[in-house]
């Protein structure tokens, strides 16, 4: 058994069993061991940010951590932008890097490069195989690592993979989540029973069923507000309650979030401003806000609302009325339309991929009485992330349809996700918000204080000059795709997308 | 005068007046600086790799480095794979990289990252500017630092960037390349001159017309073979003598070079394999070829190619032999017929951008008798360089044709500079080779003894189900296309493009 054989079945014993790839030379062996082992599900993706964007989604939405296959240097940087978002959001991954043969590096040939150095900036957890007899206990240690929700990566020499008497390494059991200490219940309940104003902030492992139903029932019996950042993954919609988002502009969330004494913290820290601003604080909660922290890294925030909740002694408030899906808008397809028009069509048990950025604001609060479903979010900040996670997402939840909202600046650093989403024919429906433009960085202009935006500085922010055709480029990827001029025909494509078995694209044109 | 308007007149006045951008929040107050000087010309690139590949290309015509403006880490990391060709191609480049205001980044916010960690690896300069009243001097020392070839990263936190007090800062004057001391040039006479079988190996600098012109002598009057590895830059074709090139396959190479008993190195390091492989040797010259390096980094190998020349009293031999362009081949796209039609239409005075890889490894030699061109290659091994750096170029050296040679697997990471080609209506034809496949990874994987390629694994070689339209995404991208499916077909079409005045891009379907 070579090392990259030892690696690959160590993978499998540990459950992993699937690996987005983007091969090169130097992984020519685990290409070889990947394909003596058919448990192993492979998935190619013809740009790496798409690989690490795709198992990230996977990820959050099985709770397990794929593998990624990546080439040397420079194809690991090619996917550090995503592996950045995947670090943020909590997400496990097990990265495989390969890289010249040990022997080969003295030679300086020209892919030669810090992998190390280009790694460990994303990585929770790094190490380079030195040799086939223990790849696999590396690798067994990589996934371990991977388990608590960070990125572990492994760097593969080729004379790792290819040398003789590999070993598999033994399974090390994920830790379970540890309980949160009942004096720490006891002191949020205590405040939560003082009578100021609360704010309830929680995020992660909470904004599943049961952590949601529980800081509802708080909510309920306290009076205390329940808020989220901009989270991961949250289940949403059908009877579950409406988790209020803080507000992204720094204006909007410290006016939001003004009135607090109180604020505890639940999987999540303190919000802060997404960059700072000349004369703006970097901080949303009130200065006079007090803080107290539920649950720390490797606790249950779910467990301890419930705790919580029991603590309190709060019953469980009556389901949230559900409105009735909005009316379809008529004439041009404002941001405002179109959040209707998603509200109007979200299928039960769907699946959001969410990179709207600025026209998509009014889509989360506008779909809040849609049919039960799940948000994925981008917490990084890194733009690309929305095609790859939508496509990870649905190889991570067979049978589930997937809702790709995506701004299309972002899209054009990843759209070749579509290429991998017709090869493997995946139930996504992705609505590119065509604004045409960095929409965002307009806002952002005037919010630092750098004056009005002149010519040449529009012509930094617009997508204009020629404006992007996606449904020529989605059919360039094999990905069938329409336009949508006006809010009537997004609201009949929409419908029509939503029913088909394989992947379709709709350019809503802003 | 705040930090980055400072900065900005900074760069002018050493020189640099063409910045490619792709910038984010962080970077408003820069690019309100950009916008109030018009003397530096901004150009868009939709995604990193785009930006990072174009200054390269700029450079490698000008000689003069361009900036770069990325936001944060993760925009400064989907720049790295081409900053790492820039690297090995020895190319001066200044990259501005945006970051959090410096009080900002204690709050640790979504996007904050470890930028130097990211920059180290492919920067030879990198400096975090802190204050508005240093940020200039810092950019004059990166711009010195950027001329002899380098790399050179300035981080730019938000607060340096708008806060009061910049001072513009003073340019600090190129270094001048050094004379190669005469006891070299004397040592390598003595061995050209002792009848043993020698190679003079050529690049960098030396592969220019002085250069080339002093190794034929020198070859003329010795019997030393000329040949060049893979270089950043090479002037060819017209009364120039045809250079040829190290072989990249290990045992072609080796093969080849196995009559060699001394090499003198010029303007390069010796060759070795670009991979390591089981059983074949790094190294590509035979084991009793003794080395003697006429030039270091800093020297000029044009120069010192000439005094050689001069030492050995060697006159120029008549200027080669040019044969007739080969006639128009029949019948299917084959690779050689491919390169019979490049070089039937190659323009004078046009510039290659080479990424042709495996599918156009013919078309190289069978060019050498095609008017006078310049060459840039790949020389760095990072995918995805090619349609950048064809871009760069052309903005480098305007009113001239650039043909951008291109393998599609590799085209596909960058497609978006096709955009950024349509928006400034640049003089380039693309021919995309497409033989949708990582095709150079299917000769790999036998010429590492991976075995046979199984299904599995060839379905992480194959650009197929579904095939990637070049016609279609060029369309989306505002690039007109064209298929051509057999030799004659594409004989017509380039033919066409190389007379349009802006870009055209012609899938040749192998």
């Amino acid at each position: 058994m070579n090392g990259a054989q030892s690696l690959v079945q160590t993978l499998l014993n540990a459950g992993i069993d699937t690996c987005f790839a983007n091969p090169g030379t130097s992984e020519m062996h685990f290409v070889a061991a990947l394909d003596e082992h058919p448990a192993m599900r492979c998935v190619l993706g013809l740009a790496e940010g798409v690989v690490t964007a795709a198992a990230d989604g996977y990820a959050r939405m099985t709770g397990r951590p794929a593998a990624t296959l990546l080439h040397c240097g420079p194809g690991l940087a090619n996917g550090i932008a995503n592996l950045h978002n995947a670090r943020r959001a909590g997400t496990p991954m097990v990265n495989i890097v390969g890289d010249h043969a040990t022997y080969h590096r003295a030679y300086d040939a020209p892919l030669t490069s810090d992998v190390e150095g280009l790694a460990r900036p994303v990585s929770h957890w790094l190490r380079t195989s030195l040799s086939p007899a223990t790849v696999g206990r590396d690798g067994a240690a990589a996934v371990a690592a991977a388990h608590g929700g960070q990125i572990a990566t492994l760097i593969l020499p080729a004379d790792t993979a290819w040398g003789e008497g590999g070993v598999v390494g033994k399974t090390i059991p994920p830790p379970d989540l540890s309980a949160v200490p009942e004096a720490r219940i006891q002191a949020a309940a205590r405040w939560l029973r003082n009578g100021q104003p609360s704010l309830l902030l929680i995020s992660g492992g909470a904004l599943g069923e049961a952590g949601l139903d529980a800081a509802a029932r708080i909510a309920a019996g306290t009076g205390a507000t329940v808020m989220c950042p901009t989270s991961p993954r949250t289940e949403r919609g059908g009877n579950l309650p409406y988790v209020e988002r803080v507000p992204y502009s720094v204006d909007a969330a410290r006016n939001r979030l003004a009135g607090f004494r109180q604020a505890i913290l639940v999987g999540c820290r303190a919000p802060v401003a997404f960059f700072g601003y000349p004369g703006k604080p970097s901080e949303m909660l009130p200065e006079d806000c007090r803080i107290q922290v539920l649950t720390r890294p490797g606790e249950d925030p779910a467990e301890a609302l419930l705790w919580l909740a029991e603590d309190l002694d709060a019953d469980a408030p009556p389901p949230p009325t559900r409105e009735a899906p909005p009316t379809c808008p008529d004439g041009p397809l404002t941001p405002e339309a179109l959040a209707a028009i998603v509200a109007r069509h979200l299928p039960e048990n769907c699946i959001v991929a969410d990179e709207s950025i600025s026209a998509g604001r009014a889509i989360y609060p506008t779909t809040r009485h849609a049919p039960r479903h799940t948000w994925l979010s981008l917490t990084g900040g890194a733009i690309g992330i929305g095609m790859p996670l939508a496509l990870g997402a649905a190889l991570g939840a067979p049978g589930r349809r997937v809702l790709n909202l995506q701004a299309d600046g972002s899209a054009l650093y990843t759209l070749q996700a579509l290429w991998t989403q017709a090869r493997e024919n995946l139930p996504i429906t992705t609505v590119v918000l065509a604004n045409r433009a960095y929409a965002i960085l307009k806002g952002e202009m005037s919010n630092v204080g750098a004056g009005q935006i002149g010519p040449r500085a529009r012509d930094l922010m617009e997508l204009e000059r020629p404006t992007p055709d996606w449904v020529a480029l989605a059919a360039g990827l094999g990905v069938e795709a329409a336009r949508a001029g006006d809010a009537g025909a997004l609201d009949r494509l929409l419908e029509a997308a939503l029913s088909r078995t394989g992947p379709f694209l709709i350019e809503a044109v802003l």
